[in-house]
């Protein structure tokens, strides 16, 4: 039994804290076109992915990450019919998504073929949705699919690693105003937006960002154990309602127990930010 | 630079995962009666402190504790004037309660001598209220003073460590009792009740306890980076209010600009727990 120390590129990303997971055997190790790929067994949290040196999930955990990026914002919208899915080669979210008995398509782009390959393979039940027939599953770039779709969703999920290499147009200015583009007039937005913690300079330029493309955003929180400092956010961006205004709470009472983390007091409990998380808005 | 590895007792605590963080200089290393105590420098979070192996906390991150312990049982009491805090050896929670210009007298009674001498000589933010005239510090036993103190106190604060060694009494029916006996007859009590991922077991334990002996209890959170899977939580158990029905709102608005974490939203957001975190109530 050996540990996996998170290995981030410090010349970005100095932290000063690191999470390290008790890992076994190493089952894959592989460099696509875009990042390295690793994927380790681990004695208490099953099957660990590790891109470029960041762990991205475990299939203990993930449920907190995949349930926070999807229902907040599908809940949120009175009708989701159309989802895009940018990002999200594991699946996880795309499974989420795929619960809510209205969206009748889900379009998930993502760049990276080897994280698609290697998930249907070494995390099944999170990439158990792969194949569903309301899935299109495009391996592609999703700056150049939303051009090509305007006004064509619902709901839009940037779940995205972190703003260096493939992910790092995700973060900017040109990319959230095709999202805008690409989302129907009641359109609402989800991104993962990094931990409160140690990306606050990120989170700013972001926010920056989405209010000057938006009419309305914000930010809200998961618990998620094994990304920096334990707790993650996610932006949340819509062009006519606030989370508040149009919540479907029946529909979250009905989903409650096939769920993990997601349920409709957090629903509300998650957009509660601390106030020094606050500043960044 | 160097790494500090958390260092749990895996007989007792196998999680898993750890965290570690960038340590300069070792300022102080000491063994008390009950616990060895060590203080570092770190480069980004101030002084941190460690008994026993574990992160107690940072300069830079000890509000989530300390704000989160204090301000939710004082806030969700409708006058509370006498505090009692268990443990707390740091300051922190005494410096949080003697925000709260109503409370007449807050008592603190911490074991080890040791944590509250050296809290004052390196973290002097968190120890600042210490020689207060409304707090009366007592080194001794909290069990044996709670035995001798009967309907005393509006609220009680546990600010203990883990479930083993000079913390193992603070988490047994028969401490409970003695603080229901400690308690007016609409006392509000908080106790830190470890990390819903990794402690399920402690806390199902706790809340069968608190569950016999007081009439109401339920659980929130805080978001702590440095302590395992970077969420905690604290029991909140009361002989007549719920949390929400007796709050100060205004009150809370007004402590608002000087705090770095707890502010009104974050009061309400805090008990809303994810679905697998709830089983255990």
């Amino acid at each position: 039994m050996e540990w996996f120390n998170e290995q981030l590129d410090e010349s970005i990303f100095d932290l000063g804290a690191r999470i390290s997971i008790k890992v076994g055997k190493k089952i894959f190790e592989g460099q696509s076109d875009f990042q390295k790929l690793e994927i380790y067994e681990t004695p208490k949290f099953g099957n660990l992915m590790v891109l470029d040196g960041a762990v991205m999930l475990t299939e203990a955990n993930e449920a907190a990450y995949h349930e926070m990026i999807s229902h907040v914002p599908l809940f949120a919208h009175p009708n989701p019919e159309r989802v895009l899915i940018i990002g999200g080669g594991d699946g996880g979210a795309a499974r989420e998504v795929l619960r809510h008995p209205g969206v009748k398509e889900c379009v998930m782009v993502e760049i990276d073929g080897l994280v698609v390959e290697k998930s249907r393979e070494y995390f099944p039940t999170i990439a158990s949705e792969l194949d569903n027939p309301r899935l299109t599953l495009l391996i592609a770039d999703g700056v150049k699919y939303i051009e090509e779709n305007q006004s064509a969703f619902d709901v839009i999920l940037v779940d995205s690693t972190d703003p260096v290499g493939p992910a790092e147009g995700l973060f900017s200015k040109a990319f959230y105003e095709k999202c805008f583009a690409s989302l129907k007039e009641d359109g609402i937005l989800a991104a993962q937006a990094e931990s409160p913690y140690y990306f606050r300079k990120t989170q700013k330029e972001l926010f920056e960002v989405l209010k000057s493309v938006f009419p309305y955003s914000t930010l809200y929180l998961s618990a998620i154990p094994f990304y920096p400092s334990g707790t993650w956010s996610f932006a949340f961006a819509s062009k006519k309602y606030k989370q508040n205004e149009q919540v479907r709470t029946e529909a979250m009472e009905k989903m409650r127990p096939e769920l993990r983390y997601f349920n409709p007091e957090v629903f509300y409990g998650c957009f509660a930010l601390p106030t020094f998380m606050r500043e960044v808005l």
